[in-house]
């Protein structure tokens, strides 16, 4: 439900507060209650360095019931050895105590600097408050308090019906650097009243995440806190959701998540475009993929992009280099719908001086055609600034 | 030889010129020849979309024989299907009438922008200027003529004696950016005296260019037109070379190529300091590889570098997402000498400050124990800067 700016979900309670983790006077830390049980199903970093609220939330959210998330920023507890996962479990049992539910419902995240401990007396000393000022239209300050090099909150909203019973869905997610998910996502948390079943819940949250968050890279890097999660109540009272009603809901879930993963990439860190990479024709689902994450990742490709030059010839280098089936004479580029390589040659210097030309809006997309099968993919990123070098070189992220 | 700043290897001559191929008054051109037929080896990219002097050379140079490389900078004569082929074989068929030699045995160098047509009429034109002030102290000048982005000509010399006949060996590279061979490199003519057989010769090249140009990387990108070609007259008159010969030849031809190619990493877009990644204690030789190429080619870690961050955390992240075997808690990390993290965590706050101290030479050396076994790997890199953005997004290159 929204009221004014605020967004809610029934049965959901939230809360932020600004404990000292960094970020002077802004929130850092923040509580997401659900009133009953929910049903729950995540999706974990892939990155074998794991921080300590990815392996205890992961091995908590098995038994597919979560009542409370708690997150922070400015401390990402990973490479804490033992201390990191006892420091976690104390601010878990601390909330556990608070709200008097059981600690093993209770899920952790962390997001900020690796190898900083966690400050536990400081997020325990906090956890009260934070249960004191619940509401359910904390969401926006749960938002807020993700952040860490993000510049805006991420959330996305959308209501539906089931045979007549309105349910609603909010995502939550914070991003900005070290995104390229693999499996998993940074950050992210959807909320929801609609009554489903803990199988049928992962079924259609894994392949979504799969092709929102897994398809989104800023700079190539897999974060070792990454987490996407799901809960649902069943407050909306809905009976079974049946073909029609499942596949409304898997596209309500497909389109937040689409939402915040291109949010993500907008917010990447020094990013001053969004860019599209779309490639059809691939002999492979693999070669599809492998040749989209190339050319997104490329660094040379990022920073043409960046210096609105079309320059198709690091596309071009990009793609050979990215251990698929590729013959030069067959390859297609568009750049925001001008044709500029066919082929596997430039068209005209007039095509590639009008690519350019439509490379000063706030989003390019480059299509490629492989011309070898036919599948397809598609990766969203930026470009590649001075920014990006700023942020990462200019202080401890 | 050397007299004075000019090296030379007795039965090669050499000549550069400007022909007006984008470096206003610079040498672009660039003619190398042997009085004698050579034997020759070569390594060619690896990137499948290849440029034409790459197609050209790589058919040309099976025979094991070669008289004369023509290398231009300023473009790169790739992605210009047919028509590229056919322009470069007319380049080399010109040098082939004013020398009055098989074309088969000419191969060509281009290193430039992708897509740009060859200016054949140019090239052709300048080379009978060429031939005619072929020099056996022109060596310095094609070096000059070999440099895009580079900032500084790549020249390394070695001596040696056989038996008691001397040799001489002189490299030449140019590099800078789109800096990640692959079983290749960018551009490098080794030329020898030594008399040796071509099958000997190729024994020795490969694996000298797999621990040299393979271990470096720049920004990660594998060029469509990298090459190292290495050529041997037989002038030196020496006999078999024999085991002790051999090695120490071996080790001359290994020299040269690890100087240029630390040349190379020096002179990378933008670089402010050389960056080691020494990776030891990996479960596979694969894995070591992979190790060393993750983290010399993640921007995180290459940004906290150029910051004088010690941020050993970007370096767990790296390693966890490599795809290979890692345990968090055997991991040990030295930057210069100072180990900064033990059992997957850090030292100590003291520790990582003393690391970040060492952080302002012009050389930084990341040592990693992966703790998983017997194999080790390392590879060359740069920093990440705000001057590799520059020169990427700002022109065309």
């Amino acid at each position: 439900m929204k009221q004014g700016d605020s967004y809610s979900v029934p049965g959901f309670l939230a809360s932020a507060s600004s404990c000292g983790l960094g970020k002077e006077g802004e929130f850092d830390l923040s509580l997401i209650v659900s009133q009953t049980s929910a049903v729950a199903a995540g999706v974990f970093t892939e990155n074998r360095i794991k921080a300590a609220p990815v392996v205890i939330s992961q091995e908590r959210i098995k038994k597919g019931f979560i009542r409370a998330i708690l997150a922070n920023s400015g401390c990402a507890n990973a490479c804490n050895g033992i201390q990191g996962l006892t420091d976690a479990v104390k601010t878990a049992d601390r909330v556990a105590e608070c709200l008097k539910i059981d600690p093993s419902e209770i899920v952790v995240a962390s997001t900020g600097v690796i190898g900083a401990y966690l400050p536990v007396t400081l997020i325990k000393s906090a956890i009260p408050g934070l249960v004191d000022t619940l509401s359910p239209y904390g969401f926006e300050s749960v938002a807020q308090a993700l952040m860490t090099t993000d510049s805006f909150p991420k959330i996305s909203y959308r209501e539906g019906t089931v045979h007549g019973k309105p349910y609603h869905l909010l995502g939550l997610a914070k991003g900005a650097g070290m995104i390229m998910p693999h499996m998993a996502t940074m950050l992210s948390f959807l909320l929801t009243d609609i009554r489903i079943d803990s199988r049928t819940l992962s079924r259609i949250f894994f392949p979504a995440v799969d092709a929102t968050f897994n398809r989104i890279t800023v700079d190539g890097e897999t974060s070792t806190n990454d987490m996407a999660l799901i809960l649902a109540n069943g407050l909306a009272g809905n009976g079974e959701l049946g073909k029609k009603g499942l596949e409304a809901f898997e596209q309500d879930i497909h389109d937040v998540m689409a939402e915040l993963a291109y949010m993500i990439v907008k917010d990447g860190e020094g990013a001053s475009k969004v860019v599209i990479i779309e490639v059809h024709g691939a002999a492979t689902k693999r070669d599809a993929q492998k040749a989209a994450r190339t050319v997104a990742n490329s660094v040379l490709v990022k920073t043409a992009i960046f210096g609105k030059d079309a320059n198709w010839g690091r596309i071009m280098a990009a793609l050979g280099r990215a251990e698929i089936e590729v013959e030069e004479h067959k390859v297609q580029v568009w750049i925001e719908g001008v044709k500029i390589v066919d082929s596997g040659m430039m068209v005209s210097a007039e095509a590639e001086k009008a690519a350019a030309e439509r490379m000063s809006g706030k989003e390019v997309t480059i299509t490629i055609h492989l011309n070898q099968g036919r599948w397809k993919d598609r990766m969203i990123t930026c470009d590649l600034t001075y920014d990006y070098i700023r942020i990462n070189a200019g202080y401890r992220s």
